[in-house]
């Protein structure tokens, strides 16, 4: 998609070099960054320069890459994709990327497995664009349908980025919406500031800005009173690991939003290239909940009156203060599944017909 | 309440001047403001300086006796009393305090009104402090109750300020949490952060700090999660009105919570001095909803590293935003309003059963 009308991926590789656009210095400064080392990749993905469960599976599969670059050794690579997937611990698509390409090199000799490597990450890559892609057309009906019946702008509420950023294009939540704004369809997203860290605010509007699509930025608090006034139509959010029971684990905040959706009859839809289902764990509780560093709640950054970045510290000076990155919304409070497959129902029961 | 080991109040009137902290400089500031004039009380409710519904009904009161001090004039008075009760839209303490004031004044003559007024305006601030202080010892039994069947710490959610910042001293929902230490009991706060202005982490954990109560700021996306997990054993939040049908109007946020209270059977209680009944309006439809500026979100202010108060802008440059101050939250997920005559249902029943 579009940044100052110049068309981007999150991702690529060139020259034997990864090249990402670095999102923690968005939407102030777009900087494109070089990761030359697999801790050059596994920095970019804790430090979140890289996010979004589809991105970091990416980026985790051309880290593999690197490291097979910097030194063709069996044990540097096993320690490598150790290290990748334990980079951050929430989101499925890490382990995914990782023991796919992994997977894949088993039986080839060090001649040929930088070459394998380097094409089944781009295989990855190029399935993400085609999943979000069919995502985009398959969510755009449901879209199409309360246009129809509207016949007035659609009001969509999103939380947090699950936008072409947190992928490679297209991005999953942000898809049907693409498509929607492209097919004429008058569409305006409310966007959830998304704290602590607002990808809502610095990535989603920024990214749909980019695009000409219509949005409103609000603080997370304010979704519930929007869907008891009735303006908002539907809502679509990502997932970074969904469980067979149609359970979803997607960034904090999610859950009190599919609450609201419920309670007010709001259509409350989740996005998901089959790359985030976990097909083992069984019980959400399992589910290992990222906590981050309580400074990404007290400091925050943004442009001072002269334009440049600063950091400021927010909070009392003895107040402490808890991060954590994900909750659960259990599927009951979920209308629907929004795969490249098509639209199922949160449960094992649809999940397996669609994909197994 | 203490600040820096020293008691205060939130407002008070010396030699013809009305004392007041500005709130919009906490925590990172200690500032006493003098306000000399009702514009400069008008002024002060308006940005906020002073907030929290029980307060501006103090400050409107004090508003009224300077401008007496102004200009001893009834049109002027009347003028002032209209631009009082317009200064800020959804809480009912403003027209409560002005409208009380004025009747009492009825029939005496203009050499007396300043002193009417002033006592008026006094007993207003001595009836909040025994209200709030009334709350809290009606609270504190519900504290204990969970106290003595969980012999462990009471971890307690709260949403915005209802502390004594918000009120003369004590607070509303504070108040249990004070006398719940006071007698020993071992209590946890969890503060919602409450964006855009921060009322949660700038002034509840302030206050809360202060006097020593071991309390963490969460982004208000985490208290939903944090109830599905079981570290939440009760909820308390204040109200900047309340219908007689229980439903409560609250700051923007609250519903959410009480949503997710319900869900995980979590007890929700509200706490409210009769001053913020509404006995007129029927319908939550019916009360006017404030809408702040939206650099209210997009912009904040913090410390920076020469702990020097800086603003600074976060969103996109290209973005708009959107800044509803209150919500309402139904009745039905209210497991009791707590007042300084004991706790009730919230409904009409109830209400009228205590209070007429």
């Amino acid at each position: 998609m579009k940044i100052n009308g110049k068309a981007y991926r999150t991702i690529w590789f060139e020259k034997n070099i990864v090249k990402i656009i670095d999102q923690t210095k968005l939407p102030h400064q777009f900087i494109i960054k070089n990761l030359e080392t697999v801790q050059d990749a596994i920095n970019a993905i804790r430090t979140m320069e890289v996010r979004g469960a589809p991105l970091i599976g990416a980026t985790a599969a051309y880290g593999l890459v690197l490291s097979i670059i910097e030194k063709n050794d069996l044990s540097y690579l096993k320690k490598s994709s150790e290290a990748l997937i334990a980079s951050r611990p929430t989101a499925i698509n890490l382990k995914w990327a990782v023991d796919r390409i992994m997977k894949k090199l088993l039986g080839f000799n060090s001649d040929e497995i930088l070459k394998i490597a380097l094409e089944e990450a781009k295989i990855i890559l190029e399935e993400d664009v085609g999943f979000c892609k069919s995502i985009g057309l398959n969510g755009l009906k449901l879209i199409e349908e309360i246009y129809n019946k509207k016949k007035d702008t659609v009001n969509i509420l999103t939380h947090c980025n699950a936008g072409w950023l947190a992928t490679i294009d297209w991005g999953t939540a942000t898809s049907p919406i693409y498509h929607a704004h492209k097919k004429g369809i008058k569409v305006h997203v409310w966007v959830d500031e998304t704290r602590p860290r607002n990808q809502g605010a610095n990535l989603t509007s920024y990214e749909l800005n980019e695009e000409g699509i219509p949005n409103t930025i609000i603080a997370d608090n304010t979704g519930g009173f929007l869907m008891q006034r009735g303006k908002v139509d539907m809502c679509i959010v990502g997932t970074d690991r969904t469980l067979l029971n149609g359970d979803v684990c997607n960034k904090i905040g999610t859950y009190l939003k599919a609450l609201a959706a419920k309670e007010n009859n709001v259509p409350f839809y989740v996005a998901l290239p089959s790359s985030t289902i976990d097909w083992n764990i069984k019980n959400s509780k399992e589910i290992p909940i990222e906590e981050r560093d309580p400074t990404e709640l007290s400091h925050i950054e943004g442009l001072n009156k002269d334009n440049k970045l600063q950091k400021i510290m927010i909070y009392p000076q003895k107040s402490k203060a808890m991060n954590l990155a994900f909750d659960i919304t259990p599927a009951k409070f979920i209308t629907g599944l929004i795969t490249e497959k098509g639209i199922c129902e949160a449960s094992e029961e649809s999940l397996k017909r669609l994909f197994k």
